[in-house]
């Protein structure tokens, strides 16, 4: 996954670059007649993996379709698929059996054994939920012609977790709000998302912290309405609200000083292209001030380039890059001499 | 004074300048038969100012002596001399009748009616209390010519503070210690100046704060001593110490770790050279770390540019400047603007 020529960005040209960084669609399956992981054992959980990765590595879902076994891999290759959004958190630092098919492009992947036996997720650059949803749903009904999913007349399809049952499905975008953090404004949104029962995270899904001003947003409840209803609500009342009030929170930062403005922003990008020495913590946090100067056209730095910064200078892919373990002091420097480069011809 | 072409700046090649900013050397006299200034009715501060400003003017103690009748200049004007060190601010913020007498290279400047009767001073840039203090001297000495000095055979030269009397001689440096305070050292020196009876104070003198790790050292007690032996121990023993002190520190922080070293004075350049707005605080904290760099040739801006900004961005020299009245958002613009201008080719 670490090949740069095995990762084309077509993000630049994909729909609300400005505000949506990425959009998934992941729906939960399990196999019937299986039991759901927290009861299943040992042998089981490594049944479920053989039967799922025949049919994932045949079932022709996608072109150049990959296999890996997480429990072969060893933690700092796992972390790399974390950072990419290949797969949870969870997942990664799960002690059952589990494993995880991921497309060429990257843009699907299907975790085994993560909460339920499946997890079918597609992932696109941008404000592109309509696209990820088709793909979504054409994986589903190729992987159903060969496994039987645990389903209920009365309740849906069935998942650990009461929020999956229904369709399982749940709609996600990353979202950069910069605008209304420095407008004291993501308390409103936060509220707004309660009432609307969306679930707002960090960068890294469930249980991660905000960082850079990047949130996960996504729907809740998928039980008693259809999927292409979830899919309306979704893209039609969230997402364009959402981007309108980042979009106006903007507006108010450049109409209000725009002086100020420039002076974060330029400090932002020069701090970035000059430090020795750089926390991750930190580093995402200029990233956002910088990429908010990109879209307010007050800076120019590729998005796409800007955007993978985001990921490349997480800690796995840091060590990746270097291909050696580094100490903290040693992944400080490179963070930070790795940024200096990709950001030497910025202005 | 604000005449760019009136100020050479011979700085480059004085002494010690990566630690000595400048050097002083101050007498204070009073007139005999005249009373001290807490005790001068507001017609003999009047005679005062009369009688020195003409022997001042006529005395030849200096090429191109110019007169400034302080209360004839406005409050901005004022803080232009205080901002270059050629008044006190006790002086410019006083009620008294008062003027100065400043040479045309600004290096000699006489205070009257500052604390004494006169207050004679030379300020040479790096470390030059030597010939600073046979300025002072044969300045005295042709003054004494013409006025007739309060001297007490007993008690030497009086004066309204009775730390001057004596000799009425202060010496002092204004020395850069940036590689103290980073080592958090500077409480050591601090302990080692009072057990020598000497004065740290900031970067305008009495009662001023420390600004951007720049602190005047001076000697306090004048009584019992000839000029020469406190001369003596200030050049030869308290100087050439504290010089020590702050180098071993900056050696420290190369030796200990020079990718942090590195980082903060990078980061400081840039940060000075993108600010769109900058507080004269920031600014001189920024440019102390800056001028580190420069020292420790991790960065490249000439040392007299670096030291005559820590001058320009002062409030009233800005306001100089731009030549008009600026509101506190202006200011901070201004600055940005102006240190950007000056740091554009360093590196």
């Amino acid at each position: 996954m670490t090949d740069e020529a095995r990762l084309p960005d077509p993000r630049l040209d994909a729909d609300d670059r400005d505000v949506v960084l990425s959009s998934r669609v992941r729906l939960a399956r399990n196999l019937s007649g299986q039991p759901f992981l927290n009861r299943a054992s040992e042998t089981q959980c490594a049944n479920i993996v053989r039967t799922t990765q025949h049919v994932l590595l045949n079932a022709s879902i996608s072109e150049k379709i990959i296999w890996i076994d997480l429990d072969e891999i060893n933690a700092h290759d796992r972390s790399l698929l974390v950072e990419r959004h290949l797969i949870s958190r969870n997942l990664a630092e799960s002690t059952l059996h589990r494993g995880v098919a991921i497309s060429g492009d990257e843009q699907l992947s299907v975790m085994v054994n993560e909460e339920d036996h499946l997890r079918i997720q597609v992932l696109r650059p941008g404000s592109n939920i309509d696209s990820a949803f088709q793909q979504v749903r054409s994986t589903d009904i190729q992987l159903e012609q060969q496994l039987d999913f645990a389903f209920s007349d009365r309740w849906g399809y069935l998942a650990v977790c009461p929020t999956n049952v229904g369709t399982g499905i749940r709609f996600s975008i990353m979202v950069h709000l910069p605008g209304l953090r420095i407008t004291n404004e993501l308390g409103k949104v936060r509220r707004a998302a309660k009432e609307l029962h969306l679930a707002v995270r960090g960068y890294y899904g469930e249980g991660s912290e905000s960082s850079g001003n990047i949130f996960q947003i996504s729907n809740q409840v998928t039980l008693g309405s259809t999927e292409e209803d979830l899919r309306d609500i979704f893209t039609e009342r969230i997402v364009p609200a959402l981007l309108d009030y980042e979009r106006s929170a903007r507006q108010v930062l450049l109409k209000r000083n725009p002086t100020l403005l420039d002076d974060r922003v330029h400090r932002a990008l020069n701090i970035l292209r000059s430090a020795r020495l750089l926390k991750v913590e930190e580093a995402m946090k200029l990233l956002s001030r910088v990429r908010l100067g990109v879209c307010l056209e007050r800076l120019h730095v590729p998005l796409p380039q800007l955007d993978d910064l985001f990921i490349q200078i997480q800690p796995a892919h840091l060590r990746q890059h270097v291909n050696c373990a580094l100490n903290a002091e040693e992944e400080l420097e490179i963070r930070a001499s790795l940024v200096r480069e990709v950001l030497k011809d910025a202005d």
